[in-house]
Formats: C-alpha cells, sequence, structure tokens
C-alpha cells in the first residue's frame, strides 16, 4: 500500500463558504506534494448542518464555484483530494445528496453519495437530501478506495435498523483502503461507540480506514474531531486530538507490514469530554458571533461559578465581566463568595443590588392591582430583575450573556423565564446538576491557582429567592432528581450499565415523587421552548434532539 | 353507488389519547347505524402531529388499546369506519407506519400506510415513519374504495416530486370512491391547493372523492378542518364550515344520477382566513394547556389593540385583562387610545406607570457601571420592566401573557428580547404589519360595536421608546419593508402573482436597503429562536418551518 494520507481536522463555520474554502486550500497548500490523498470532512464546504440554507438555490450555486476554485488548485499539486459536498440530485426526490468528490489534478474523479441519512434526534437529513445508491468505491493509483459518510457506518447502531447497509456493500467491493468523512457531534459516549464502530468496520473489510471528523461548534452542536486511523485489524495506528484543529499525515502501512506501532485510540472520561466540549463550545460561539466578551450573573452558587470558570477558558478572563445581584434574601457569604471566587480567577465582578428595585416594584405591583404579589410571583420578581441587569450590560457592551441553568432546573422548570434563563447561550444546561459538581470538582483540580471556592461547592443548592429557600424544599435531593430524568429523557439510549445504577437508586424513591417529576417535565415544556441554545452534552439533549407537544398531554416512561 | 358516508371533522388534542378517543366513539354512537361509512382524519387517535412522543412504545401500546375500545364499539353499529393511526413497521426502517384502518363489526378489514411523507417545511414525518407499499384499495359492501393519506395526494405539488406516486397508484385501481383521510394545516392560499388538487384527482380517477381534515390548534399549528365531498367530475356536493368541529353524513349519489345540486367549495379570502385562524389558535392554546384567561400588554398601538380584540374573540371579554404601562416617552394619546380601547371591548384595564422603576434603574445603572445607560439600553430597559409586570401579572392569576409583536418586526428583530417578546403565545407573530393593518380594518367591520379606535389604526406606529420615536426612523416603510420581507422568507413559496406585486414596490427600492433589511433579518435568528410559538398562517413562518443557524454566515434571496 504505502500511500500517504493527510487527514484534515478542521473547524467550520456554516455558510461561509468563503472562510471555509480558505481553511481548506491552506491545507491543500501545505500538504499537497507530502500526500497522496487529502481528506477533509462531510460537508466541509458549507459547514455540517447548513438547515434549510439548502433550500435557496444560490447556496449551492455558490457553493459550485468555491468548489471550482479547489480543483483549479489541484491542478498545481500532486494529491487527490476529498471534499464533502451538497451534489444535485438529477432524479426525483430530494432535489440533493450529501456527497464525497475526489479531486485530482483538476478534475472531480468521483463522486459518492450518502446512503443513510440520520433523521432521528438532531439530526434531520431526509429533510433536505435524498439517499444514494452509487456503490462506495473508486481506483485510484492502483489502490481500491471505499469510501463512507458518517451514518453509513451507523446502521447497526442507528436506532432504526435499515437492510440497506453501506458497510455491507463496501465488504463486498474489497477495498485496499476506507476512507471515512464525518460530521459527528460529539456526546456521552460517543467517542467509544465511534471507535468500536469502525474499527469494527475496518476489520469487517480487512482494510485499513481513515477517519476524519470535523472539530469546532456550531451553535449547541459541538464536534471532537478525534480522527483517526486503524489497520485493517482494527488496531489503531493514528489518532488526533480532540477539540482542535489537527493536520496530520501518516503512511498507510502494507498488510504485511508488521512493524507498524500500535496507539490507543481516544476514549474520553465523561467529565473530561464534558470539559472540553464546554470550553470549544462557548468559544466558538462567542468567535463565531462576533461577540466582544461574555457577562455572567454572579449568584455565588455552583451553576454561575462553574459557568464564569469556563466561560474565562474559553475566551479569557480580561473580556469576562461577572455581575453579583444580591437581595434581601441573598447570604452574606453568598456575596463573599461570588468575590472570592472572581478574586481567584482575575474576573471583574461588579456588585448590583437590586433590593430598592424590588421593594419598588412590590409596591408597585400592590399599588396597581390591590393585592401583594404572591410567593412564586414575587421570587420571579427578583429572577428577572436580575436578567433586566445583564442584558442591560449585554445591550451597552455587546456582551453575551450567559445563562447558568442546569439540566436538572430546566428538565422541572425550576429556572424563571426572562430571569436566570435570560441569555444567548446556556453552557451547563446539559448536565445534571450531579454532573456540574463533578465538572467543577475536576476544573479545580486542574487549576487550583484559579479555584472554585469550596465553600460554593460544598454549601446546599438555593435559590435564595425567598427566606431560607433550598432547592430541596421544593425539589427531591439531586442524586435521586437526577436518576429521575435521566430515565425519563434518555432511557432508551443510555447503556444497561447506566440504567441499572441509576435503577439502584429509582428503587428507593416512591411512585408519587416520580410521577411528580415527570409532571414537572412535562409542564415545562414551554419555558424550554424559549430557552436559549443549550451546548449539546448527552445522548438526548433539550431542543431540535426532543421535540414535544406543549398544549398537548400525554404522561410516560 | 348510494353510499352513506359520514364526514367527522374533529378537533383533537396531542398525545390525549382518552379524550380523542371518546370524541371519536361519541361519532360512532350517533351516526353508527344511520351511515355505511363514518371517516376519521389522520391520525385521530395520537392527534397530528405527535413528535417525539412516537419514541415512546408504551404510547403506541397504548394507541393500540383504545384502538381495540373502538372495534369492539364498531360490533354494536352497522356502519364502517375509517380512522388514522399508528401503525407498527415489522420490516426494516423506521418503526411505525402513518396508517389508515378500515374497522368493521369489530374488525380491521384493511390497512393503508401512507406512501408519501412531508419532510419538509413544518413536517418531519421521514423522522419517524417509512413509507407504505401496500396498494391503497379494498372492497367493501362490493364497492372499490381508494385511500389517499394527505399527503399522497400533493406528489405535483410538493417541493419535491417523487416517481413514487400515489396517485397515479390509485387511477389503475379504478375506485368507485376515494376517501381521502388529512391533517392538513391551514396557511395562505391552502384551501384553494387543497381544493384544486383533490378535485383533480376525483376528476383522473374518475371516482367521487370525500376529503376528511381535521380542525383546531395544536400549539403554534391550526387546522382549519374545510372538509369536503366532490363528485368524479370535480364538483362540490358538500361542504364543511372551516374552524368548527363538524360531523355531517351524505349519500355518494351514483354517476348516472345528474340531479345531485352542486356546492361551491370553500376558498377563503386571505383576511378572512387569517381572522378565524388565529381566534382558533388562541382560543386552543388557552384551553389546551388550562389557562384561566389572557393578559396583554397594551401600548395603544395597533398590534397590541388587535391582540387584545382576537383575545376577547377567542375567550370572551371576562377573562382577558389588559394592562397599560406608560413611561415618560408615551404620549398621552397612547393612554387615552388604551382606554378607549378597552371600553370599547369591555376589557379591564390596568394602568401601571413604569416610570419610577425606569429612572430608579437608570440610576442604579449609572451607579453601578459608572457611565449611564445608552440609548438602546435605555429603550431596552423599559420594555423588559413592562415585559417583567405581564409576567408578574401572569405568576399570580395563571393567566396566558400574549405577545403582541408582527412578523415585519420579528424579521428585523425590532423587537425586545424578555421585553414586547414575553409571553407564552404570539398572536400576530406570523401577520406582516401590513396585514396587521388589513385584519384590524375587517374586525372593525364585523363589529362596529366595539371596535378598535380609529385614532390606533390611523396613528404613524412607534415603539415609544425614546423621545418623538417612530418605527420609520429605523425600518423603511411598512409597505416596502414587507416586500422586502415576503421575498426573503417565502420568495420560493409565494405565487408568481404576489411575486409580481411585491417586485412592483421592490424596483423602487435601493439595493442597501434591501441588503439592510436581509442583514438585520440573520441577525436577528437568535431572537427569534427564544420567542414564544407563533401562529402559523403563511407558507413559512419563523420556528420548526425555517429552520436557520444563528452563528452561521450566508446572506442570500
Amino acid at each position: 500500500m504505502s500511500m500517504k494520507v493527510t487527514l484534515a481536522q478542521l473547524n467550520y463555520r456554516i455558510g461561509d463558504l468563503a472562510g471555509n474554502c480558505k481553511k481548506i486550500a491552506d491545507v491543500i497548500q501545505q500538504q499537497g506534494n507530502q500526500a497522496d490523498l487529502i481528506v477533509f470532512s462531510e460537508l466541509c464546504i458549507t459547514g455540517y448542518y447548513p438547515l434549510d440554507l439548502l433550500d435557496k438555490p444560490d447556496f449551492i450555486a455558490n457553493q459550485d464555484e468555491y468548489i471550482e476554485r479547489i480543483k483549479k488548485l489541484s491542478e498545481q499539486y500532486s494529491a487527490g483530494i476529498i471534499i464533502g459536498f451538497v451534489d444535485r440530485n438529477t432524479f426525483s426526490g430530494k432535489p440533493y445528496h450529501n456527497a464525497l468528490m475526489l479531486i485530482e489534478n483538476g478534475n472531480s474523479c468521483f463522486i459518492y453519495h450518502k446512503k443513510l441519512l440520520p433523521t432521528y434526534n438532531i439530526f434531520s437529513e431526509a429533510r433536505h437530501f435524498e439517499p444514494g445508491k452509487i456503490p462506495g468505491v473508486c481506483l485510484f493509483r492502483g489502490h481500491r478506495l471505499g469510501f463512507l459518510i458518517c451514518e453509513d457506518g451507523w446502521n447497526d447502531q442507528a436506532p432504526y435498523h435499515y437492510d440497506n447497509n453501506p458497510v455491507q456493500d463496501l465488504a463486498r467491493e474489497k477495498p485496499d483502503l476506507i476512507l471515512a468523512i464525518n460530521s459527528s457531534p460529539s456526546n456521552t459516549g460517543k467517542q467509544e461507540e465511534r471507535v468500536l464502530r469502525f474499527t469494527h468496520i475496518a476489520k469487517h473489510c480487512h482494510a485499513p480506514l481513515v477517519y476524519v471528523n470535523q472539530t469546532g461548534a456550531n451553535d449547541d452542536i459541538v464536534y471532537d474531531g478525534a480522527s483517526f486511523v486503524c489497520d485493517g485489524e482494527g488496531q489503531g495506528i493514528l489518532q488526533l486530538p480532540a477539540f482542535e484543529e489537527h493536520v496530520a499525515t501518516l503512511t498507510i502501512p502494507d498488510e504485511a507490514d508488521k512493524n507498524t506501532s500500535v496507539v490507543s485510540l481516544l476514549s474520553m472520561d465523561n467529565t473530561t469530554l464534558y470539559y472540553q466540549q464546554l470550553i470549544m463550545g462557548i468559544r466558538d460561539y462567542v468567535a463565531k458571533c462576533g461577540f466582544p466578551g461574555i457577562v455572567v450573573g454572579s449568584s455565588g452558587g455552583i451553576d454561575s461559578a462553574l459557568t464564569i470558570a469556563l466561560a474565562k477558558l474559553a475566551i479569557g478572563a480580561d473580556k469576562v465581566t461577572a455581575i453579583t445581584m444580591p437581595s434581601r434574601f441573598s447570604s452574606e457569604g453568598s456575596l463573599q463568595d461570588s468575590k472570592a471566587l472572581c478574586r481567584n480567577l482575575g474576573i471583574k465582578l461588579y456588585t448590583y443590588s437590586i433590593d430598592d428595585e424590588f421593594a419598588l416594584s412590590l409596591q408597585s405591583f400592590s399599588n396597581v392591582f390591590k393585592e401583594p404579589a404572591r410567593g412564586l410571583t414575587a421570587e420571579n420578581i427578583q429572577a428577572r430583575i436580575r436578567g433586566r441587569v445583564l442584558m442591560e450590560y449585554s445591550n451597552q457592551t455587546g456582551y453575551l450573556v450567559l445563562s447558568t441553568g442546569n439540566k436538572s432546573e430546566l428538565s422541572v422548570g425550576y429556572a424563571t423565564l426572562y430571569g436566570d434563563m435570560c441569555g444567548g447561550l446556556n453552557a451547563l444546561g446539559d448536565l445534571y446538576k450531579m454532573q456540574v459538581y463533578a465538572l467543577a470538582n475536576y476544573y479545580n483540580k486542574l487549576h487550583p491557582e484559579a479555584a472554585i471556592p469550596q465553600e460554593i461547592i460544598d454549601k446546599a443548592p438555593s435559590a435564595e429567592l425567598a427566606e431560607n429557600q433550598q432547592d430541596s424544599d421544593s425539589l427531591p435531593e439531586y442524586p435521586v432528581l437526577d436518576a429521575i430524568l435521566r430515565k425519563y429523557i434518555e432511557g432508551d439510549l443510555i447503556s444497561v450499565n447506566e440504567q441499572q445504577q441509576d435503577n439502584v437508586i429509582l428503587q428507593q424513591v416512591s411512585a408519587e415523587v416520580i410521577a411528580d417529576v415527570k409532571k414537572r417535565v412535562d409542564r415545562a415544556e414551554f419555558k424550554r421552548r424559549q430557552a436559549p441554545p443549550i451546548i449539546r452534552v448527552q445522548r438526548r439533549s433539550f431542543g431540535m434532539g426532543r421535540q414535544r407537544p406543549i398544549s398537548g398531554s400525554y404522561a410516560h416512561w
């Protein structure tokens, strides 16, 4: 074999044809005479996923112009170039294919169309694409290359199995080398599943496999990259880092070559994964939207503390501002904890007391409506004044407000719409509360010099919207709540092992408590509809991945 | 022929298997010995569209139990019963079919699976269903019945054409009678297209056609019903009313019978359609969510005035509250107009001055951040105090806040997130500003005894968030803005006639103005993501029907 292949793991912006093409051209210019093949990822020109930009005909016409530029550029280099692009479907059905093109010396030598189009969870490819029918194999410089585009390799593990199995098709063609291009989002367990799946394909086809994934975040979806190469026995021979752009060139060894050193393929533990993923999610949202900085409301609690710490890691302490907004119900400890936190992290902290405004609004309420604001009404007033102050700072400075809610709160609606839910992005909204604790501890281990104060981690969670309020007044303890929520929200997707762990907890919970939590989740759907994008880390997140009616009615597991 | 067919045009709630089944049973009990066939609409047991409730296996198991009850009930009656339901797919692919069942005397006699699954705009049926392969025809009491499920009849007009054409399949089977069951959402032009399409099918097949559609609103989607029957020459012989539940029985005439009286099939003009649709949209959201009433912020402008008038029509004046919240920038006229409006409509109006709170918040801002709040910051403070007051009333009473923005504002982001965008539902958010005027005038013609004051309709639109502010300071005049927006947002869907009308206006607009509007639309995506559900009336609405990246970048027509 001895073919030199370059893996280009890049960070694309959706719809930014010029910017994406520039990145691709840079790699070609650097590697075009070093490698035999340069492999880019799925839909690298348009970015993944372009959503309904695909419905605009000029979008595809523009993409085609950029492809022509890449072809032209390729004339100056010896390498074959593999790109992911949107191809036109000239037959019946949807107007496009999710496609791959092999370019050599200015020409499109081969085109392959993705056969399995994911249309579940966050994916909706059947909305725009028609499945391919072309065999995924071609000859290139005496080698049989086999191709897969992302989902093509997931037939056996997708929620729905198809008779149409591109891997079986490929195996019949006896490829010498398999090239899999992907835009595979990162979430709990994904790296493990991916490595398992694609090394199995390599073994099944007795051929080395090059797996190229994009990296970077687009809105709520983060792509880890973590591209790799394995040999025909499924052994890792190259692993690219996760959560960064990386270009690497490898000589694919001959089957006979037993001297290749084996590397272990990446499988991060959950907490490390969340850490990396959230930092990239925040950083890319800020960069791609063009915000000059981030502002976070600091309550003295663990969610806001961790959000501030992650924001700092993403864009630097000098671009992050915190505002603490005490009321009569805020403990002195909370204010001190916010101060200690921002001192440790080197973050600018403003203190904005909302007490006078809170008092005035309670007074106005009574005057106008002739009755005092009830408990919940009064609690939400505080949260909404705080949300408004954060938005004032955002309007004044252009800074992005990061909201601080976690998945446990969002699930049961323990959050104030237009209050603490205010923000352009929610960093922790897909982490259950116990995972927030784990991540805060992980952060402190890595950054003892800029630690989240232990007091913040140790104290009992409280919204501090009423006298001596604690989360546990209205909610089950978090280990219990999280176990119920995980089963209700993603029970069909988590592993048997995870289910068993949760079941140990669930066996000690009364049916009433469980039914109450499920009801809260259903009733809070209207709040989640108006939540900012939540950086996705779990198998099933709120948003496109979990679509529920608001005014409907159905309680279930 | 002389078969008696009952059309059951009912209003279902998504996921409410018991409630939906009760409605179905009521009709069977009333009509079961009057008709030969009783026809219910698409997915009538689960409600349309159940979204990811379909992913819960017990949801389908429960549905099946209710189907058994309907079968059992049918044993007591002579009529055949046609229901829409979710059938299991025992082969490869998605686990379900969108299906139709003919029940007779306790038995399922025939099952048909929908062949064309709409997966564009607001539809995502490929997410859950596998297309059918069974011919849509069966024998029933000596008649050849042909079946279509909604999209099956739209192949020629769907955005994407398929070789697979259920209408052609049907024509070959030479049915005596065609039964089309539907959950066909209402929007601009839909009734006309639908009648054109299905009378054409009847002519093509030389067979009478029974078109049964559901009515009612589920979240943002409204179904008009407007079920009908046409003969084999495409002439209307029965028209059910739109936007209400209705059950009607008709003897389908023999081909030889020339005495059948022809009725014209329904095609409402746009303004009438919007009027009916928004009232039903508001009413059903309130009823299905269980709100005790509605509260609206009354600015003295046309959007809030019309929203209040529609809310009254939907649920009655006694259940609607208005709050006017003047600031130093509110004209005396605005306050008077709000008062006159609520007097005319018999709506309770509270006056809540936000001036003291606005002044205090400006003061606090300066104290804390050491600079005065800039123009936009100060404007948004006012909108957000008002949003908070509405939410206070909502928290205190359980009332639904209806937000009042229109599509023109939402398109360009001329709205304050967490301010005037606060609410559980937005009634006018899919009407361009000029359509809001048309609808207000239409309302006044119908309700001269409870009119929107002419002053409100006549005055120049203003947000009144700064001194002497008018919308035209920052936006093109509305006729121009609306034409640009319609082209940008749904230009590929509107008729050639509509395009030409807009083009007359657009020819006089500079390229800079157009480019600026398009940029504003793209930049406001983040606001729309956090908007409440908007009752859908146009061909393409914000929400599921128009999916765009936030952090992406692409300007286009």
